[in-house]
């Protein structure tokens, strides 16, 4: 079974370390050796796992618009978030960056007068200068996430939602702001208006990601921010290779698109996802979050403490499962994977 | 008076803070403020010192052939050793790089599969970084130098000797290295047999090295490898802005041109200068320098222990000063370097 994840930062990355773990039915994983690929080429997926007697993989598409250029380096925080969760580097206290790192760079630069208001530990500042250095060297965004995924073990196959220049730019009662300037320098207060993404037109899904969807027997969107996580990777993705557009519901037609959902008893776990539901005029909540996606998911995930917006939910034609969704340890993040895949087994 | 000192690393470092920390005859020192200064016009000397009722400053004119590239930053090494050295941040065990720096991005980098023999620690990459970004901006090497220098208090100016690629190449027994791959990779150990410069016939030196050297009183060629540290500053400085070509022994013409001997009872204090010297065909000696500055420099100084060359020297017709060359503490930099300056005013 193939499964492809959509994921934004902290809470993809946890639903995706669960997904890479999983217990049964991901039981019996057989990993291929690890091979370098062409470019256009589909990485080939390095986890591996028979369900039923089909081997399959797990990829995850991550959104790159929070991208941005930090001191001339790309930096990509999404996509490192995933890296650093599913490489067993992350400082789980932050959710962002390497567990231990130390700020030495970060404290010179202060010193020398350059702007230093994204915390970028020294660890973490190699990733971006090896990445940089690769761009510059002509490799694209996916195989420079490649080189360093394989270099930390992971056995997964992670993918940057595209290779070419996309910018999620938050208009504030503030003014346009670069997402990282709206999240971290501004740490989310500014009030938003509205969402656009600067390269939209041009942008392009990479091969290796319509490839992916298209070999896809399921789908899962990750409890990330629909606005600023899952939006960006939908708006680059080609309608048709989104399977289930012609399977409704998905009885017997298409193939499954799950969402879990990062609105949990009206909040959202981590960020500012619930206040922008509320400041783009939505009552935060699991059914915002489903009828945000109405028209595109079948299966919904919703946690306990929700379990009374099951109905209507159901009601925008998605099959619904309503579990613990809040996921602290490891074994949270496992549990809830198994669980969501053995959810849309039954339709894929 | 105004002293201009041309240094590569580590010796250059050593008397260029003796310069600016030198007691009588620089006492008195008057700091005009700081000042941002426009493309192409020297930075107003930030080191100034009466003498004689005359307002001067101290600028160090630095080699960049050993730049290079480190995963797309560009990496100066002398002008660091210099800057971290006048900042008081240099590690005076290594000569190189920080003071008590860590190392937790090299070693990230060596986990990402990445090229990591060039040692470079978490607070100097920052300079790198920083440096890089500026260039990138379209900043010259000189306005990055500056900004630096400035950033970290250092009470003079330091220039590169150029703003254009200029590469120190070796050719060895092992072939045609870069001087980094050279120096630190191979650890000087491959037989030198001859030292060209790439981008020497495009490279010029810039409007601030030339306006310096128009404008000093004396000329203080720091105890640097004569080879791969001076000869690179001298091949791109147009040789009418040298004061002494017409000066002779510079009894009443020219100005004067002092020359610190980097080879001390036949060693070299640091690198490969003795050695490069023996491959070369020359034995090392103080005399041997001299020999390789003749023509140009007017003012030798030697250490205690090499006095019996002094007549040679004298016979190339340069003037003489033996005394004790060794620089351990601040107290033996600020010593020589005052010597040396009281040595050129009778003639400046």
């Amino acid at each position: 079974m193939n499964i492809v994840a959509l994921a934004g930062g902290v809470g993809g990355a946890k639903l995706a370390q669960g997904l890479m773990l999983a217990p049964s039915p991901l039981q019996g994983v057989s990993r291929p050796p690890k091979m370098r690929t062409g470019e256009g080429e589909l990485p080939s997926p390095v986890t591996s796992f028979r369900d039923g007697g089909r081997v399959g993989g797990l990829t995850i598409i991550v959104n790159t618009g929070d991208d941005f250029e930090w001191h001339g380096l790309h930096v990509s925080p999404d996509l490192d978030t995933v890296t650093y969760t599913l490489g067993g580097l992350a400082n789980s206290q932050t959710g962002w960056g390497v567990a231990g790192d130390t700020f030495e760079a970060l404290g010179a630069l202060r010193r020398l007068g350059a702007e230093a208001w994204f915390n970028i530990g020294d660890r973490d500042l190699a990733t971006h200068v090896y990445r940089t250095s690769l761009l510059r060297q002509g490799k694209t965004l996916t195989e420079a996430t490649q080189a360093i995924t394989q270099a930390l073990g992971i056995q997964a196959t992670l993918l940057p939602m595209t290779d070419d220049r996309f910018r999620t730019m938050v208009e504030t009662d503030q003014g346009t702001l670069e997402f990282q300037d709206y999240f971290v320098q501004q740490r989310w207060q500014p009030v938003i208006r509205h969402i656009h993404f600067d390269g939209v037109e041009t942008a392009r899904a990479t091969p290796q990601v319509i490839t992916a969807l298209q070999q896809a027997d399921a789908i899962i969107i990750a409890p990330s921010n629909p606005f600023v996580s899952v939006d960006p990777i939908l708006k680059v993705t080609p309608t048709p290779t989104l399977p289930s557009h012609d399977g409704g519901g998905c009885k017997g037609g298409g193939r499954p698109i799950a969402a879990v959902s990062p609105i949990v008893g009206g909040q959202a776990l981590k960020g500012p996802a619930a206040k922008m539901f509320a400041e783009l005029g939505w009552e935060p909540s699991a059914y915002a979050v489903a009828q945000h996606y109405h028209g595109l998911v079948t299966h919904f995930v919703l946690d306990r403490i929700d379990a009374d917006q099951e109905g209507w939910i159901q009601a925008l034609g998605m099959q619904t499962l309503v579990t613990d969704t809040i996921m602290q340890s490891v074994e949270d993040r496992k549990r809830l994977a198994a669980e969501v895949v053995e959810f849309v087994k039954r339709d894929a």
